[in-house]
């Protein structure tokens, strides 16, 4: 077993609207910045032990299935790095 | 102008409590999953426009400085790619 740090990245769909993210776009110009479009997304970094990395990043894609991403309005995304 | 997009990446630091990702850890614990240790990070990816990638970075730094992160609590890194 091997000690793995895997990365799943969880953001809206496109087309899905994100009043979150929006807020944030008009605050920042608020303040002055110049900016095109913003996005949020959450990250979760999952420290596991698994035999290989391969097996790692299935886990993870698993958790992001069961729990971490609803299919319905988000894409997720998986990476894996030993730690 | 080149056109960018800037990831800022915002963390807890180390030691203040995520009681979002303990949450998180449990549920994924209770359907099963074999994990350590689960982190949470909020990742926005923002789109601009600026004269090379180190301003681009510069101008993302400080829109996490003055809205993004909250520095009392919060670690942040900046990642730049073209687009």
């Amino acid at each position: 077993m091997t000690a793995y740090t895997a990365t799943v990245t969880v953001r809206l769909k496109r087309g899905v609207l994100d009043p979150e993210a929006e807020t944030t776009q008009r605050a920042l110009e608020r303040l002055g910045f110049e900016l095109e479009d913003l996005r949020s997304a959450d990250r979760f970094e999952i420290d596991l032990e698994a035999d290989d990395a391969d097996a790692a990043a299935e886990r993870a894609g698993e958790m992001a299935e069961r729990l971490l991403a609803n299919p319905t309005i988000h894409d997720y995304e998986v990476t894996v790095a030993d730690r």
